[in-house]
């Protein structure tokens, strides 16, 4: 898929400041509409041939206000976190344009070339297929990624360094590479050319060439706002509805007896929480008053408050919808090394398929790239322990009306809660396509039945140890 | 103001945590209406007075989702940033409650204590006025904070010292402090009662009652949820419009000269922002079409598109307006050593209180806002250079004819602007109000005209040097 088109054309300077602008004035006013998008300008290259300066021609060329710019030193890739998650919170809303110099790929050569602890082969490759599924998620999801490397032949790059005024050494950064080593310099352009079969690759020997090229490369992809699919392709193969949430039961539990099991599982919850060198990531879904607040209360029982975050999740802000629907959550991941989730990005297969907020198409594909999202947690020093707490429609039907009927649970109870009663079917049907399709080795669900609200806080306290195997 | 009532009473556990949960509920709904308010509990105290465990408590008595913690060791106050910037971002919206373990007051206490370079008297009780006005502004601003200190007498701390478990010290980090000096003890009480008068004081002994207490005055702070009022007591006092803004008249530069100095003077100003060791913010306002863009262009023009941020501000965002209207500003300010400002906080003044969006007691209130937030960054190593861009009111009719007239302008154009067109009197008079109020010495104004393109472009350089001192 190269765009090294050899009809290449020198277009006039002031045209295509105007072509541009027009562009950008045309994106930002798509948002919102089927057509939307946005678009990231991932930049890297070869040290000198021109990165910085055709980024800077660009922005005088295009109205400034509205191309972004962000570049930070690389960072190693130590699976310590997803290799995307120093860019996440920057993936930019609808209408808008990023351009960013430090990338996922240019941590990935740093890495690589990192002479104390480089990475290996099949490693290399692995990133780069994860970077790839990555970035078709976020195209997908609205948002536009081109990727352009700046080249240079050797012998330039060396006249170069021997011409370069030390007032500019500023921006030339070396990052612990040796821009006078031919054999580092010929390691990378063999490891740049692992992954850049999909880039456009400017030769950074002729200024004005290099400029246009790169303004051009741009102006298309800005042009370039297809409507996105909405309706999707072959029929949907709907799971069966496990017995588990056809009919939830559980054992009740005698209150004594819960009393002094929660009493020894909270104190070993909490220090299993607090000894795991891992990041813990506790995920609750299921019907409305089927327990989540009270399983939480008990999970964080023994835990200091300063040492954990809970996050509950209400419908998408306008801002948060202009971006993937996982962006939200992205952000929301490192803030503690315990983090639990009154809801979560699984709202994409439940609540936004059924009340349609999802197209068909984006709810079919959300399966896939939650299980790739969480996949890139979980080898990333993170612990998934996902729970659906199935409570029976009549148990339901019950805790509303105690609800109504009790002064201080009245808050608890609104309209909505009602209506979603009445789609109780449709819950079911989700949450089982949900089970059969994420329910991964990595990040299995715990299906925990809530009609006694004893046993199943002691269930999903035990569940958590088990799968921190700290029982 | 204190609120040590000698007539305290414990209450029934479950009653107090049943009211509790009531008032979060009250609080959350209370959201986009005219008494709605977050809280801001900022906890400081004596080590080992047991504020970790009344925090601990409440959230077993609260419903844990809506109540978020941040605690984070204390940060030197060294004049490289206003006091309130490492929290800003974290103001609660409307509706919720945060509880702060680390706060301006323990980097004030941490700073004074620091054993190589206290601050004087003089500078401590400066940042207790600062920290009082900031807090002041942000009740005004829908954000209510209250303040609890966890005491601990000399001897009790001992006691406390000597029985610490080993496992538990993970959460009395001591900050380079030595809670076994009665020395030290005793000037941490003698600086902190210097800021504690308007502190709830909560001994820490009795743990019963200091859970109790803590929780109670949280609940009585969430009870009271008083009408913001919207009417503006007092005639308003209009200033004059001075005749820069009436008739902006420039001289007119010939094409060449302009060419020739601006060549230089985009050098010299790319050179004077790279050098200046401060952080340089850069605001612009003024009338639709008077050269925002255009202005800014010239600005970044031998800047490095990575050494600077161009912030566009557009009407806020639903969330931001559940916030203190400077909120969506403090995050935007720290971004890059040079950040630009098309639009700014002035639209509180301006736009805001023209259209209604803001009530009479909140514009006329901004002014002093506006003053000391902007004098909070001067005194910290930031520079603020305001723009106000006048045109003439005929030349702005022709721009937008232009506009409407070439097809890569006509989106910079929108019903909006005409409609704003027809206020312009409303503008010159809420302008004229913001020059009298706002032009301090740390931050003045230049007011530019602008219907020569090409005078104004070299006047807004030559502004950026001499406030700069570089010229």
């Amino acid at each position: 898929m190269s765009q090294q088109k050899n009809d290449f054309q020198l277009m006039d300077e002031q045209q295509l400041s105007v072509e541009l602008i027009s562009a950008q004035y045309e994106i930002k006013n798509t948002r919102g509409q089927n057509n939307a998008k946005s678009l990231v300008i991932l930049v890297n290259g070869i040290e000198l041939a021109g990165k910085g300066e055709a980024v800077k021609q660009l922005r005088e060329w295009v109205d400034p206000r509205y191309l972004k710019v962000k570049a930070d030193p690389p960072i190693v890739l130590d699976r310590q976190h997803p290799f995307w998650q120093p860019y996440a919170r920057f993936i930019p809303a609808e209408g808008q344009i990023l351009v960013l110099f430090g990338s996922w790929y240019s941590d990935l050569l740093s890495t690589a070339m990192h002479a104390s602890n480089p990475i290996d082969d099949s490693l290399y490759d692995e990133y780069i297929e994860r970077m790839r599924a990555y970035e078709q998620d976020l195209k997908n999801n609205h948002v536009d990624v081109i990727k352009i490397w700046f080249d240079l032949p050797w012998k330039a790059l060396q006249k170069r360094l021997d011409e370069i005024e030390p007032s500019d050494m500023h921006w030339h950064k070396l990052h612990g590479l040796d821009w006078r080593s031919k054999k580092q310099y010929e390691t990378i352009q063999q490891l740049r050319q692992r992954f850049t079969d999909d880039w456009l690759i400017v030769d950074g020997e002729d200024e004005n060439e290099r400029n246009q090229k790169f303004a051009q490369h741009i102006l298309n992809a800005l042009k370039d706002c297809p409507k996105h699919s909405t309706k999707a392709v072959g029929r949907w193969k709907q799971a069966k509805i496990p017995k588990t949430l056809l009919e939830p039961s559980n054992e009740t539990l005698d209150k004594d007896e819960y009393k002094a099991r929660l009493k020894k599982l909270t104190q070993k919850v909490a220090h299993a929480l607090r000894t795991d060198p891992r990041c813990v990531v506790i995920v609750f879904e299921g019907m409305d008053a089927a327990g989540k607040g009270g399983a939480i209360k008990r999970i964080v029982k023994k835990l200091d408050p300063r040492e954990y975050e809970i996050h509950t999740i209400a419908a998408p802000e306008q801002y948060e919808l202009r971006r993937p629907y996982l962006w939200r959550f992205w952000s929301k991941l490192n803030t503690e090394d315990i983090c639990i989730f009154d809801r979560t990005w699984y709202g994409r297969v439940l609540v936004e398929r059924i009340e349609g907020f999802a197209t068909p198409v984006e709810w079919r594909r959300a399966y896939d790239e939650i299980n790739r999202f969480e996949r890139d947690l979980t080898e990333n020093q993170t612990v998934v322990i996902k729970f659906w707490l199935a409570i029976s429609k009549d148990e339901q039907e019950a805790r509303f009306k105690a609800r109504e009927n009790t002064a201080h649970k009245r808050f608890k109870i609104t309209e909505d809660d009602w209506r979603n009663r009445e789609r109780w079917d449709d819950y079911l049907k989700a949450a089982a396509d949900m089970f059969e399709r994420t329910n991964t080795e990595n990040a299995p669900w715990h299906v925990i039945a809530t009609d006694d609200k004893y046993s199943a806080r002691i269930a999903v306290l035990e569940a958590i140890l088990k799968q921190l195997k700290a029982n």
